[in-house]
């Protein structure tokens, strides 16, 4: 059960070209490529024939071609092509899903009909002049609330990252949880310490104030804001000019019940012409979310092995309490909704 | 649930020797050996005892001995030793299966009682004098029943086999399908053509009368004989004197609910002396029986995951469709009986 | 479902040091690892907070934390500190095993309460002054009854163990088997025979008298006593003065349904001092312990794959047959216990 009325990040612009690409998303085969003009078609990757994946057939100009028995479909999912008759049922189709390409990410709607874009969450930073942009794919082998989970919750820093990134401040600090609508944000600021060595890097020295915000949005998206500023010039009243900022952005798309795509873009308003730090932020994002991957693996591993053990939750779990409370919630109204179509 | 009273093609008779090769056949673990005189003896591949396969035991002369407390059985699958005591139970025994040697095969019975001969498919011609066969077994993962579809709609050669043997006139022409009792025929003629490069290798030149001949027969016999003629000769009329012919004949055994195996067997009249050609012919077919294969894993796959999609039929589906309908009618059948010999 | 007020072993004592081990006892994962001291201790390995094992985690000191969120656990399994949080909650704690070293193993009470010492086996033949000890484990993907069967019927080393240390003495002679509450002991004497191989090495020329005798104890326990003394000495008279013995102790610990610990040690009063004969000794148990768990696992699978198929049982079964049993009334005995204090 997800969400449906949603746009979902399936691919990484970069992903997706003239060569077939096949995807799991929410339980769905997608077949994904490029027409010749470049826009991005993302239809279902079965033949409604014979049930063969299209992804192992071939591009023949815009459409596709099943690699069985040669049914031809266009971009909307249509069969424009029946090897031997003439006459094409109108049933002959599979499905195309709403697509929408923006800031770097192919974006479908999984929901009814067309998907409305008003819908989009807002990852406009991405764009923003004068901010540096870079991102990637990280495949999860967990259901995607897990992955929510160990964003909503950063006193892992000190512990999954402590090889990479992490800083016992994080831990130590207590953070406040808000909610707005089915917003969830999770609020740390840890006042007058000494810089990570990744800041110092960069030209913060000092003790200064840091700050890590998460916003989490159902169904699966997060904006995580962190950074710091020389202590005394008011980072925390709202002056960051003083301070260096990274924003992380995510959208968790689930792949199947237990697994998931973490697309993530990370911007940045320091070293922003830098490409070679620009290349070591990039590599030890991903090594750091790899050490994430490492851990919801066997977490995920150790709930299928024993479902029913039970658990205790803990300070810090507040706000992915609260965002599993608006997920079920956003659900439950959702199959309403269904129950109320279907009678009416 | 499979048609049992019936031969099923278990092994080719190079396969079978005096090692103990173990094969599972509809479910059911098969153990097949020769005797010293060479006779093929088929029984079941799990020791009554305490369930260890035979086949990992040793022969003891034309008896198998279990590898795990040494009972011994005979060809019958009568247990003939028990250690430690001399009496021994009826009950102890292997079910054997009666078998027929025959074209080059190792036949199985796996209904009831002993088996008739007169069953078995007409798989004469592969003894035909002044032709020339050869064969080989393809494992499917795939239910037998995608394996039939395959053949029965040649269409796809235009499309699975482009590559290799594939030419797009194929797909273009319509097929003639018949009934006779349960088999199903598909005829499809391609007259006045060019003929295609592996029959201009033998000698067709300038135009020629192609055809394609399938006959099913349940459980999962197959018989596809294809040709070419110069235009004029009077093919279509029954005259083939003119041209030249491959029959390729197949019983696709079911090995579990989803996978099978194919034991294809293909003789032609023509270039019959000329061990290269067959060779060539031979690793023609391999490759393209290669091609199927990969094509039927990931349909029965996509299956496996959505088996709740629907599907469409299309024009050249008309053999298949017949075919099932036949072996459905054919297990009703089976499991009345089994019914009424429960009631009576 | 298990024998739960016994002990099992769970681990060699040079398999638990300071690093963390994790491994599934009954289904249940546990940790092993050993204090500063060198105590060994065994808890859950399933953090209480978000169900990661803790074996991911690491000691710091006699504790470990989880490497998550950095939640610690002390030896008892009861959480000593909390990120963010100086209240820890009484639920904050995973299950410590009562734990026992003896024997060159490490036992865990798998049942309720703290376990009573006096329930652990008779192992103590391995510190016997004048005898040498060795030992190892071996996985079985078998379920530990699979194992103990083997064991108590050894006319199979007639014939799994033909290559190694198998002669056919034994599947020829008869076994006496009776019963001393729950324990089964089967006894097989092979009076006035050639000895095999090893045991003339080992200084024993001419006929000997040779003894199998194994006795089983629930749940997982076996001694095996083999040996064999210069014919007319009176061995079986009980004077084995003149003879050399081996005796094999085992527990094998359920890991799974389908698989299995085996724990074995070998002592013996010949040869003591002599450390390539126990190398040599020792290799050659490996081997063969080897074999069998490869017959085991065949076994397994063919039962899996046919739980229906019928057996018939032989007269060396009726060791296997009578443990069988005696399992089987003492699980009823546990589940009504449960019942009752269920009620109660
Ligand atoms: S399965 Fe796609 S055309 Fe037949
Ligand atoms: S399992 Fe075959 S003889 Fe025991
Ligand atoms: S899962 Fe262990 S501390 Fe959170």
């Amino acid at each position: 059960m997800y969400l449906r009325n949603h746009w979902y990040v399936a691919a990484r612009t970069e992903e997706v070209g003239r060569g077939l690409l096949r995807r799991l998303i929410l339980n769905e085969p997608v077949l994904l490529y490029r027409t010749k003009a470049g826009e991005a078609v993302a239809m279902e990757d079965r033949c409604c024939h014979r049930s063969v994946p299209l992804s192992i057939g071939k591009l023949v100009d815009d459409n596709v071609q099943c690699g069985y028995h040669g049914l031809v479909f266009d971009r909307d999912g249509r069969c424009v092509f029946m090897p031997g008759q003439d006459k094409i049922p109108a049933a002959a189709k599979v499905k195309a899903y709403p697509l929408i390409e923006r800031w770097g990410m192919i974006w479908l709607w999984m929901g009814e009909g067309k998907g409305d874009p008003a819908l989009m969450p807002d990852f406009g930073i991405v764009d923003r002049p004068g901010w540096a942009a870079l991102g990637d794919r990280v495949h999860l082998k967990a259901n995607y609330l897990l992955g929510i989970d160990n964003i909503l919750d950063l006193s892992h820093l000190s512990y999954v990252h402590e090889r990479t990134i992490g800083t016992v401040d994080v831990a130590r600090t207590a953070v406040r949880t808000t909610r707005e609508g089915d917003m969830v944000k999770v609020t740390r600021w840890m006042m007058d310490v000494p810089p990570p060595p990744m800041f110092a890097k960069f030209g913060l020295t000092g003790n200064i104030d840091r700050w890590q915000i998460v916003t989490a949005a159902p169904p699966c998206y997060l904006w995580l804001e962190v950074g710091g500023a020389k202590t005394g010039t008011g980072a925390a009243e709202g002056n960051r000019s003083e301070g260096i900022e990274r924003w992380n952005l995510n959208c968790i798309t689930p792949e199947t019940d237990k697994s998931a795509h973490m697309f993530w873009t990370e911007v940045r308003n320091f070293q922003v012409d830098d490409a070679a730090a620009g290349e070591m932020l990039k590599s030890q994002m991903v090594l750091t979310l790899q050490e994430d991957a490492d851990v919801l693996e066997v977490q995920q591993r150790t709930m299928d092995e024993m479902p029913d053990a039970p658990t205790i939750d803990i300070t810090f779990d507040a706000g992915s309490i609260q965002f599993r409370r608006a997920v079920k919630r956003l659900l439950e109204e959702q199959a309403n909704s269904a129950r109320e179509k279907a009678l009416a």
